[in-house]
């Protein structure tokens, strides 16, 4: 049993973040290449899918549980096709997708904790958000308008915020998707090059470029203040697609394996329904 | 021009409820067969997927127009089993799934369409509800707790909330999934025969089962006063998974096929965004 514990965090524990960020080229666990990635990413389907239909049967069932995958990460760093790859593997009915934006001016007048509280998973459900709470640390930052004291007020804010949700049956999956600035110029490229592409590109992605190295030195300094041991970051090397779909499948696959969600157990006697059921004709 | 949108409209013009429903076992329009169905379903993920990143798009771009599918069946007729398996087949990015169960307590003390209003989708998206306002007449109606006045009104009240929905942009898709009573007699007694489905079943469903006639009566009265012609009801015969899923996921894509969904133009000017990309440099 130890051994099969160790197996099921592998490669949660391989990516956790303690200091420096592998290489976004890398692939520190699992799969190297391509074709062993896509292959894997097609078992993993099969296991996530049953695992979410017991986690959401465990709702169902009166259950308190729930997943919230966090997906951080710079533009084109592929938060989107995370989504679609990974989790367009499961039932649609069990995953709650909730992006955020640029709070609107009716959200600014709110906490910003206020608009993430009411996207929350519920029992049995898979939540993905695509930005997060932590975007309320990063871009007032790198603005410069965030002073040192409202930033420690956020850190303790947000782990406060994420205890509260482990506290309430949540398990939290925070993950940064890494990718390098070479692939980042490849990818707003390519989305200037495709007409089907244009919407997905933003002129203030420059802009937000133009600061990379303020943006790591705040994704540093985040994954330091809230890596904590109820909600640990992740760090997923971003630079191949094949490669961030496999991990965060995986992520997902350990977490859910170590949830070990059960089908509920019946509250109802199934022989005597059973029996009614004989006993039931066809309605004219 | 004329024979294509003849085409287009072909699954829906077949399925729309005018008066009698085909025999739950039928194939009134499309595939006939198993394997053919299963065929034309992968094809028509490819299509349903592409219209849908489309709408997304042009949601993103600041288009308002949004698809609803309204899914009510009687139990077992397979409302998850389509979600799972149409809406599986597109980015979960674009849909927001609904299920709608007995109203709680506190949903009880709001006006009946307030629950469902907070689960409309957003302009670009695909909602689905899995039972929906119907319920609200249905089962009062079965239980004989809804004066002929109060299911007037709520008629009255469901088609102007449809209209009010319809030229708000979004795209109505009702669709009644049909299943014979023996059909459902074999789904209850699966689920109760294996396990991992005793908590799909529920000893309520032997209960409505046993009101058959009369929901379908009731279910009738509703298709005659609420198919508008902004909102038209179809039914798809539903004792075959694999043509109830083909059936579904085609009037999902003549709808959007209808609405020819545009990928946004940008609001910015590519060519000068491309040579600014070309001036900038990988940040140290």
């Amino acid at each position: 049993m130890a051994k099969k514990k160790d197996e099921g965090s592998r490669v949660r524990d391989a990516l956790r973040i303690t200091g420096e960020l592998p290489d976004p080229g890398s692939a520190p666990v699992g799969p190297g290449k391509k074709p062993k990635a896509l292959a894997k990413l097609g078992t993993a389907g099969e296991r996530l899918s049953a695992l979410q239909e017991a986690l959401y049967a465990e709702g169902v069932g009166g259950g308190g549980r729930n997943v919230l995958l966090v997906l951080q990460g710079m533009d084109t760093s592929g938060k989107g096709g995370t989504v679609s790859h990974v989790l367009g593997l499961v039932n649609p009915m069990g995953v709650r997708y909730s992006g955020f934006k640029a709070p609107t001016a009716a959200e600014r007048r709110h906490h910003y904790l206020w608009r993430i509280r009411k996207q929350l998973p519920v029992p049995g459900q898979i939540g993905v958000f695509d930005r997060s709470h932590y975007e309320d640390i990063l871009v007032p930052r790198v603005s410069g308008l965030l002073s040192a004291e409202e930033r420690r007020r956020r850190y303790s804010e947000i782990n406060a915020f994420e205890k509260e949700l482990t506290d309430g049956g949540t398990t939290i999956v925070k993950v940064f998707l890494h990718i390098s600035p070479e692939e980042q110029l490849k990818r707003l490229k390519a989305r200037l090059e495709t007409p089907e592409k244009h919407w997905k590109y933003n002129p203030g992605d420059l802009e937000a470029r133009s600061h990379w190295p303020a943006y790591q030195k705040a994704y540093a300094d985040i994954f330091e203040k809230t890596s904590t041991g109820y909600a640990p970051w992740h760090v997923v090397p971003a630079d191949h697609k094949w490669y961030r779909n496999w991990a965060v499948a995986e992520l997902l696959i350990e977490t859910l394996a170590e949830l070990d969600p059960k089908f509920p157990q019946p509250d109802y006697d199934v022989d005597a329904e059973l029996a009614k059921l004989k006993g039931v004709g066809v309605p004219a």
